[in-house]
């Protein structure tokens, strides 16, 4: 008899012969606001049975590729260096191996280590980058590491015209300078001209990240700091299609569901099939 | 003294001097997901205490129409033929009597015994479908007679050319290929073109079975199966005044409601407004 | 050491310094379904410091602005008549001390003392109400003075041609003949040609209440009587962009949040977020 | 075909056969703190369904016993005085019948109408008081009818030596002091001596009053002033044991069950199962 | 890398080397009132992340031994019969393996088919049951396989004095006569006299059946059929000292958690300790 | 016109004429299952709109005292080192202005700084500790300082035979084994004894530490790490009653509400009503 497997839908294949790697990351140490997202993974696990394994967006079946679902990072809960140097580790076995890694959150600082990882054999990286709250402070509460800081911690890396962000609609007035004097590419609001960075990025390697506040409260409760005047499911959806114009996706990741506060379920749902169409992205 | 009354909102009237029927169905049997849409009809009946009798979308007042509520149909619990029999049974005795019926699931397998009712006194009957899920499986988890298999057992009474699917965005890959290959009409996504649909099919008698889950989680997370990526309720609204160019409705339900899921209570009060609209087109 | 200060977001300023007056009416005795705005001001207080206090949709910062939270108002529970006198009283003092008040709700009632205030300041006031009903009952389960008939008692006051209603979609069929007659301006389900009014009374002084029920319920489920078919935050936030043609708008209200019945917590941050649009219009 | 029927478990009698006249009281208009309890008659009958009509507690079954259940009272909705009066007038009309009423509240309040109607036919009426508030100040906000001013209200009445409370933990001073004067006979915290009192009052007619909040928050977390330190089920259900020993229960009533409180559902159930005990110790 | 494991708690070992095999079963196909209890096993797996693997209760320590999880069986959803057998055979085999079963439920049934082949290896088979519930209707609704009659369909099987319950408050009068009639032992109410049993049956082969519905709601409110007036966690606790007098406990399981109705989550908790303890217990 | 004042319900006072300040310490950094105690300060001033001011226990009433309430300290979120030190100094400077400090919690970790600061007036300091959960660990996580390993640190202060821990009922098996050694008295599950410790440390200044997770989870299910099994609400009023016997207490502290988790609202008023009774504690 087997044990019990419960790794997100259909991706049962082994470590070795995947060709992407599915790991969620449970750590909100600095999340300012109501915290929780380090649930995120195993509730989108177990979630994930009742959606379908076939998606007729991008008619692909999650069934005729090889994924491998590691879970749960095991992180030193609250020691926010360390579990960050976790999470680089991890990437950067992953790619050596030379398969592609598809994180689930925990909170948005956890785009870093991967960033970081991604660079090193991706010099020309860029960023995709979907969320409400730009991410762009210098420092949030005292820290240089920090959900608020994320983006810009990036761009030190990455540098100017590497990041492209959308659906942006709260931080501080700063933070949406920084974009207005062009370090970063900002639109606000919504998806629009999403199409064009995606022809221009096309055959540049590019980091997908997903913060799932970018959708509306209406359709995504459950997290930590939800932003009313979001996108639709459907936008996102489209933004999905949009990506396929993309030659060189090297990883992507979803964050920022929080379960404690999805009293209906709906987010988690919401994150399985969003993650389902990410894994199907990552495979095109 | 009078006894307690819980009928629909205002539809208070004797079954004899009654045009509409309305009933519910508290089976859920078959459901393979989140249960518990047996509960639907008592749910939205004490909620409808708090919607308004008169619609501004169709200038119409349930007050100036007769329409007779009969409660939950008493099934044998489990029992899914038995269930459907008297499903039947009833549905064939209103037709009978010449009125007409407006069903609450319940699991979407409800609308079959319904549907064998009408075909008997309608053969030449059509049926608009709104729904997430194609509901075409030839067989599911074992069983021919499933929420998932409903269409299908619909089509294997009516054959091609009579059921028409709008806003699916879910199923296997071969429920899909049997809408390319023509036996059913199916628009994916979205409810566009029903307005062709509706002016090609005006004389015929016509069967409108809606799944909510057609509706977009946000609208209506209080579903066993909800399906990011739906309608809003302005185009279920927009659909049922299209449904009006319609000379012929011969009955419609409305299933899928699970109010053990409806944590904010809305998705009760969305199924009753719905069902307040479309009782009055029955009666138009 | 100082005292606890729960103010909203960044409002506060001393009363003698500030020139908008916050403050919340804790009552709902009139409310005929779902009971309990009397909560809303402290949970709209505790959830602002989730929320930025940097608008980019006006790019201005409550911080720049004098504000002072006054609370709660005290009244004794369940007396109708004197708790809207003490309304009255309060913002009489407010508009003599030359300062603009902007009232949380409380069912819809609150806004006839505030309206009666201000129309001995400002005799041709008009007024733009967002709502998903009509509230123009002459009377409502026996009273004159109820949340069913709030803006018929703002016609008595007012006159034919001051009220502009927008997003209206519930109500008895006589409500929407008094607007056919054309004794207040109705635009039903949507808020097209607002723009128009707005141009319209740009010289005027207006009073803005905004019943939050406008709002579709996958926006705000949180109120007592949610009505499917509303307008999205976003509508609502171009609506607010809109306002800014307006050259003399002399106060404001948001009502029927209902905390109770907000189980994702998710409509209190959606009020918290409209305020902090409110009170930066009320600075320009 | 019957209309639906969703009298309480059981209670399907006619009015004129019936020994026992179950009927609601939707009022919650003095309701100080979280309202709703305006809800709990119709939540009970619902929920109703869950529950067996056999009790082993009393070795006695619904079914052999004629209760009728003539539903919600209609109110004029926040006005007070024609809200009692209409309470009052039908107790009047089921005494008359020689039939013996069962309430379910609603607040506190609905209790004074009853009383006064008994009290007309049984002058020297008694009543055992289960509750965790006094409710025994004179005045309350302004308001001399009140749900914290009702026992104070029977008392004036009724007089003193013929008001019994159990169970009380919370309250003003001078309430407890009233107690502690000899006008009224009050235990609290716990139900100790109940016995004692009803031996005493075996052969006097006994009104029962049950606030449900007399139960622990643990057990019956769905009303609206919640007190912790209170009785288990299980000490309730064993005063209804005791209660057998009163020879002439001429009435009673449980209140302050407000289902939009109850997130898990199981106050309803609980309020349920006691109503069940209740009817059948009518019926003894 | 590994793939994800989440085995309950602790319980990682490999089937070869297990002494208890745990195993989750996702039927609740003949539960009559609220379903979900389909959803436990996997509820529990996730939840037990957060409780100890050390019991203070027997000073063991879940990590000191061994026990595979196996996880949800797979089950044709909705065909009793094919389920029951699929449970059956899987018992079977583990019994062959010398290993002892440990089964969470899904609905009251499955204790049925464990309970036929516990009694091939051990015909002298004993039963203790704990449950709110007599569970010992001849046919229910139609039925002869329902959780209404499971612990009869077990008296059919074993005969007479083979059955010993406790904590039982609700039935139909002829479930309570079978025990006054001496078919099986029933202890209403409470859980008094099980040391006594416990003596009398301590070398027997004993299985033990906890519907965890024999908790009060105001403990377990997560369970389809809650009934008021049950026993605490502590004297469940203590039942399970008690049982540490048996010598032969040859299996056990727990039943009925039904997570969709947990909104608290603290009745999953309550199971995954129950769990932890029931699970030493068969290693003792 | 008064700015809003949402102190705890009754203390009002200002700083300078008090003799006992309240303080909240928005903390959960360590926290290793469910977080959001951070929450718990304003979440208790809110509800305790709806508590009485006068206690039937103590016949005490908060009106009759001094009490300041300074509100959430502000700290560096997600720094511990630095938060702590802030309580720290806190509590440093009301001991100096000679008034007593009454914490809300927050994770546990925050009552350390506090007994730092209490150690230097009174190095004859005495805890006692009521808890669920031992909180003896040397080390958690990686870490030195955690919620986990407070009362350990605390014992690195104080010595042997300084703690007193009772309603204990989860840990890890070394932790149970530093109290069998005799480093720190321990009652295992229930508060027996609590009045021989009161009796004996009645000279002595004692702080005492209310983990809330000592009650049971169905009277306190808002909690991180609900542990069943636990003490009732009586129970702890009991034990509140039994600290009247100490001569000197010099502080105290309730930590371990997470609001986000009390779906009933009743952890909130249960925490709202024993803080009441704690600060008349002090005051007395």
């Amino acid at each position: 008899m087997k044990k019990v497997d419960l790794s997100f839908q259909s991706c049962k294949a082994e470590y070795n012969e995947s060709n992407v790697v599915l790991f969620s990351v449970p750590m909100d140490t600095t999340t300012s606001y109501r915290p929780g997202t380090r649930f995120a993974g195993n509730a989108i696990r177990v979630e994930s049975i009742g959606i379908e394994w076939y998606s007729p967006y991008k008619d692909m079946n999650l069934r005729d590729y090889k994924t491998v679902d590691i879970g749960d990072l095991e992180l030193p809960m609250g020691l926010v260096e360390d579990s960050l140097e976790i999470v680089n580790d991890t990437v950067k076995q992953i790619l050596k191996d030379n398969k592609k890694p598809m994180m689930i959150g925990g909170e948005h600082l956890v785009t870093l280590p991967v960033v970081q990882a991604l660079v090193q054999k991706y010099p020309d990286l860029h960023i995709i980058h979907l969320d409400a709250h730009t991410d762009l402070r210098d420092e949030f509460l005292g820290r240089k590491l920090s959900h608020a800081t994320v983006l810009r911690r990036c761009h030190d890396i990455l540098g100017d015209g590497r990041i492209y962000q959308f659906g942006i609609r709260s931080g501080d007035k700063h933070e949406f300078d920084l974009a207005k004097s062009g370090h970063v590419f900002m639109r606000k609001f919504d998806l629009e001209g999403l199409d064009k960075i995606v022809e221009k990025l096309k055959d540049k390697p590019v980091y997908i990240t997903i913060d799932l506040d970018v959708l509306d409260p209406s359709v995504f409760p459950g997290t930590g700091t939800p932003e009313p005047g979001g996108i639709t499911f459907k936008e996102l959806l489209s933004a999905m299609k949009t990506f396929e114009g993309l030659n060189n996706v090297v990883g992507a990741d979803l964050v920022e569901l929080a379960p404690m506060l999805d009293t209906s379920n709906v987010s988690t749902i919401v994150a399985a099939k969003a993650l389902r169409e990410m894994i199907l992205l990552l495979h095109k």
